[in-house]
């Protein structure tokens, strides 16, 4: 028998960030009473946690692990501070293979000042430095583009096109690409750089949200799906028409959002996830 | 005698909104005392005056007009709000010829919810409507790229590439583009897409401020030159070398400025402009 598409959550994912008030347990238990089938851990929820403990309680709780957020943060003025960056992606690779995780997700980072074409060869030579252990481990590494306007601090890697020569350079089949509407929407070259994420297997995740206008804060205004002005389904189309098939992650940085319980906050998801996404 | 480096303001232009506090007379009065050489006039500005009187009286003053800012907002999802904005577009014409400005930049709009592709098709409509009172009045016009996160209600244009694209398209002598470091700084291709530009003949106008980090505004949160990470000596070298040899004008919109004298903003804007631009 198919799904219901009207009440079909089997591709539904929610960052744990999303719904920042829960911890890891609450949250594990709360996606799974109400029919969630994902869950991306993001790094911060695994603190003072065993990973492997908690991705068998995900498992035990029905829900799939998508991937841990986040890894990335290479660059840096100072060699030393590469180094250490490089220390904590492996510890990442480590915790996603012990959670089950397949996936880190990497905003590669950037240093206001240096050029952005310094902090991309250092984030070429980051990714490339932790790639035995994701071998070893079978971890994959989702470079994340994200939009212009955190090209400043926290990513030299601002559009698909460059996520896409980035993944050309590392030429490695576990380095691929997390692709977040909210990053990509605007771009005019999108459904040629979607084809060619698409054509060479390096469509790893997908991430939604929406556009606020206005936007008051760069980092914590993004919209619930439907609330702003990114062409959502239109989006999944032409992803789905690439052949991606895989969970729609729901992440979204809000203090609206936050301001409210999570469990509303959840059911909010749960139905625009089928409304508008 | 070739002009001291160190003392001189040959190129320097300061937007009126820059100076927001100082109504045009004021302002006319102070960049003239101050040794700046260009003014570049926002349509708020010729509120309740003559343009032709005004432009007299910045002449008088021994400024010359570089520009009026700003024509542009094309696209609206109704056929009449798109025919009044090319209406006013033509009174931004008559205007600027009526001041001597040889030249008005274009914001050109977007709507929140409409496509893109479908904002930048109105926007080469609304321009074209233009051109043959552009034409019989001598005035150029600058078609500005916006930073990306714009996108959903300024600008359908936010790269260098789409702005050369359009220009492409309308393939007229009297439409180029207005280059702003803030809204192009991060571009991977701006190297290419600068030579583009110079090689078309269409480098118009060439705007300047920073790119603050953390940016706490999307709109009036621009730092003043060398406050921030844009490498403004690289890229004015760059554009330099394609060509450009016109003035440099300083556009910041920012809380922080506007809240200072602006006779003490317009020194530092002196200061900035000799040491790091």
């Amino acid at each position: 028998m198919k799904a219901d598409p009207l009440t079909d959550f089997s591709r539904l994912c929610v960052h744990t960030i999303t719904t920042r008030g829960w911890k890891l347990d609450e949250a594990v238990d709360q996606y799974a009473e109400a029919g969630v089938s994902g869950i991306t851990v993001w790094r911060q929820w695994l603190e003072g946690q065993d990973p492997q403990k908690s991705g068998e309680r995900i498992r035990a709780a029905g829900l799939k692990v998508v991937s841990l957020c986040r890894g990335g943060f290479y660059p840096a003025l100072e060699e030393k501070t590469r180094s250490q960056s490089i220390e904590d992606n492996k510890r990442a690779i480590e915790d996603a293979a012990a959670l089950g995780a397949p996936l880190v997700v990497l905003v590669c980072g950037a240093v206001p000042g240096q050029s952005l074409s310094e902090s991309r060869k250092q984030i070429a030579e980051g990714i490339a430095a932790t790639l035995p252990l994701a071998e070893s481990l079978g971890v994959r590494l989702a470079i994340e583009p994200l939009h212009p306007m955190y090209a400043a601090d926290r990513s030299a890697i601002n559009t698909l096109a460059t996520a896409n020569d980035l993944c050309d350079e590392l030429n490695h089949p576990l380095v691929g690409i997390a692709y977040d509407v909210y990053h990509l929407w605007w771009d005019p070259d999108l459904e040629a750089q979607t084809r060619r994420t698409a054509e060479a297997n390096r469509f790893f995740a997908y991430h939604v949200c929406d556009w606020m206008t206005p936007t008051t804060d760069l980092l914590n205004d993004r919209g619930l799906m439907g609330e702003g002005c990114i062409d959502l389904r239109g989006i999944r189309s032409m992803v789905e028409r690439n052949g991606f098939s895989g969970m729609i992650e729901v992440e979204v940085f809000s203090n609206r959002w936050w301001a409210k319980p999570p469990r509303e906050f959840l059911q909010e998801i749960k139905y625009t996830y089928l409304n508008h996404t």
